[in-house]
């Protein structure tokens, strides 16, 4: 008897964030950060579910949430093991559904709709498997790997032959990256000091206790007031000192020209890079930025609405850092041919962490990376915030700075049943206080 | 006692185009056209409703008219007077709201759910007025239109000043070419010939029946087949001749290099323009294409996610034309900053019509753009296609190939109660023989 994908399961969760100014910065005063749940189901009575989930911050997770369920008839009723077994046909699936990809095309909601699902289906396939998802992914031969990845749109700067001398290239040092990375993990920032809603004080005490935790970098939300931007960035500097790395992040607050005067004003304070300094799609913009502001390295990624979006960026040196995200885009197969044309341009990828379990999700895609495509860790660290990480089964374990390889199987995704039961918007016992 | 906004009602509505194979084409082989559609109540006893919607080809507009319907608790309780005294205000507080932002940013499902909802209320207020949209903006001051703008990220090509010398540059024709518009009414072409799913004998039909009723300018669909785009190009060349301008449209179907061979194989047949070569996020590859093929021009925008891109397509001379769409950006306000941009670089308009009311929707901003801004019918149609008009209250008229300005007040988007009715999906009476 075949096995098959019998339901989709979707929750609307959300965490009250915004009750302690966790995750504020210059254009979100107020998170409530959301989690966008879907929970595959088979028939297989192997107990395996595979977790996926696209993080929000608040108001729109209810049509997030309503965008997966729209899946659900293109995926309800695969045969579980081929589903499995070709990733790319089933990515292809989803993204290229003619009337859904009205919708974007492949951006906005219906894109991280997908992402869930196929980063659902990833976990899935990894537990199946028995592995962490980095490491089965890093077992994949090249062509293995250049087969998940849709070239479309792609072929004038990366096309599969491209790609695949790239990956043939990292295949000697695989073994001995990999056992690298479980002795010693891979190196992480901490974001935590930082937010925008924090007084000097917490900022201080903060920062003395990321230094203390081991962390040599760390950033700090800039943008919204210059006098406070550089008062905060002195005081982190004087408690940090000249050796640990502080990058800025202005969270796109800024037009061109504000951004090179402004980033000209925080360069005493040698950043270590500066981020979003103004619309993700602003693929000029940035270029512009970058020329201006030399030697200070600017970087995006986290709201990056595609691999088309990633090329241009590359191609048109507007990025010194690419920061992929794992649920703005769609899935795995996507991400893969982000950090493909990041390897293709040499440009180091350091993923987005945060919100609700991206830590959890980018840390198997920057250790992949190391493993098996761009082979180095030069310039490269995983963010890493220290929020929500209690309502995940297989947390990530940061010490010293640094990334544990995880070794549970899967996509570190699965959430806690007890957490999707009490952050069930609007009717769970945490929302129940407001109501 | 003031006047408030008091609900907005939203409904799925679908109409059964995949039976007939209208609107297919290279991506979309079998759209069943939908529009998530929304009316704006007010408490006022005038009777008027200000109707706005999406247009979306099938699957997912109940994803759509779920984001719409999210929007409400920023609308319900405005109070109507200020509101519409103020579109930009209301439309930044929509359009910033930093928790829905997060699902964009101000792109995708999110992005055009804020459009439908502006549109609505500009709607609303040009009936209010007495006056079809067009002329309600073609009267207002230079300063009451750049007020309408937000500038954000447009300032290193486009600032207010700037905007306003265009502005003021137009006002001294406006009552002529009024009067000119009144008479004789907006050029437009014709795309209901060219759609791919069409057998040759169809075709030629279509194209001497689109001569017989006065167009000088069609749009063949083509990219799925070369040999197919070469024969269906010939037999339309040969059945209208040379002095009939036809324009292909690839619907995104190219990478680069493709793109650039196939346009170069079918220049025989002078194109007046090549629509959508590539993915619409693509600035660079449209450059690219733009550049090697000239001086066949290039034509895109129907899926332009936001004022951002539309920059930058014209700054990196990406586009010889820029088509603007009704209900992809966030209404009103974001296409006046795309027809300031294009008066800017001085690139002629050519709006997206078809779907569902995008002809009704798009008329009213070629319309004011003629009178107020770019001053000019030079190079300028809007596309016409022959499809569902019969639904509207106020239906474009179009009479030897040209667009008779509407009179009625209002932004021509009001659907007829009893097509609204018959549409509901999936249950009105024209789903039902389906279930």
């Amino acid at each position: 008897m075949s096995t098959t994908i019998v339901r989709l399961d979707t929750h609307d969760l959300r965490f009250p964030t915004s009750r302690w100014l966790d995750g504020s910065d210059a254009m979100n005063p107020d998170p409530d950060y959301s989690a966008a749940h879907v929970v595959v189901h088979t028939d297989a009575d192997d107990g395996y579910e595979g977790h996926g989930y696209v993080f929000t911050i608040g108001r729109g997770n209810d049509v997030q949430t309503a965008a997966i369920a729209a899946l659900a008839p293109l995926v309800v009723g695969l045969p579980l093991a081929d589903t499995l077994a070709d990733m790319a046909a089933l990515s292809r699936r989803l993204v290229h559904d003619s009337q859904f990809r009205w919708l974007g095309p492949e951006k906005g909601v219906m894109h991280m709709a997908i992402g869930a699902v196929v980063n659902a289906l990833w976990d899935l396939k990894a537990k199946r498997a028995g592995k962490p998802l980095w490491r089965l992914l890093a077992e994949l031969t090249p062509e293995q790997i250049v087969d998940l990845v849709d070239f479309r749109y792609l072929t004038d700067v990366l096309d599969r032959d491209q790609a695949l001398d790239i990956l043939r290239a990292a295949v000697p040092g695989r073994a001995e990256r990999t056992a690298r990375l479980l002795a010693d993990g891979y190196p992480a920032y901490t974001t935590s000091p930082g937010w925008l809603g924090y007084d000097d004080a917490k900022l201080a005490r903060l920062c003395r206790e990321a230094m203390d935790s081991g962390f040599t970098h760390l950033k700090l939300k800039v943008g919204a007031d210059l006098a406070d931007d550089v008062r905060r960035l002195g005081l982190a500097r004087s408690t940090c000192g000249r050796d640990v790395r502080i990058a800025v992040d202005a969270n796109q607050r800024w037009d061109t020209g504000t951004a090179i005067r402004w980033i000209q004003a925080l360069s005493e304070f040698d950043p270590a890079w500066v981020e979003e300094p103004t619309s993700p799609d602003d693929v000029l913009a940035h270029a512009a930025i970058a020329r201006a502001v030399a030697p200070i390295r600017i970087a995006t990624g986290e709201h990056l609405a595609n691999r088309v979006v990633a090329k241009q960026l590359l191609q048109a040196k507007a990025v010194d850092i690419l920061q992929i995200d794992a649920t703005r885009v769609a899935g795995v197969n996507e991400n893969v041919a982000n950090l493909l044309l990041a390897a293709r341009f040499g440009v180091p990828v350091c993923p987005h962490g945060g919100g609700v379990g991206l830590c959890e999700l980018v840390q198997h895609l920057a250790m992949f990376d190391y493993v098996a495509v761009s082979g180095s860790l030069d310039g490269r660290v995983i963010e890493h915030v220290e929020h929500l990480h209690e309502h995940f089964v297989d947390p990530v374990v940061v010490r010293s700075g640094r990334y544990r390889a995880p070794t549970a199987p899967g996509f570190s995704s699965t959430l806690r049943p007890d957490s999707v039961r009490a952050h069930a918007f609007p009717y769970g016992p945490v929302w129940a206080a407001d109501r």
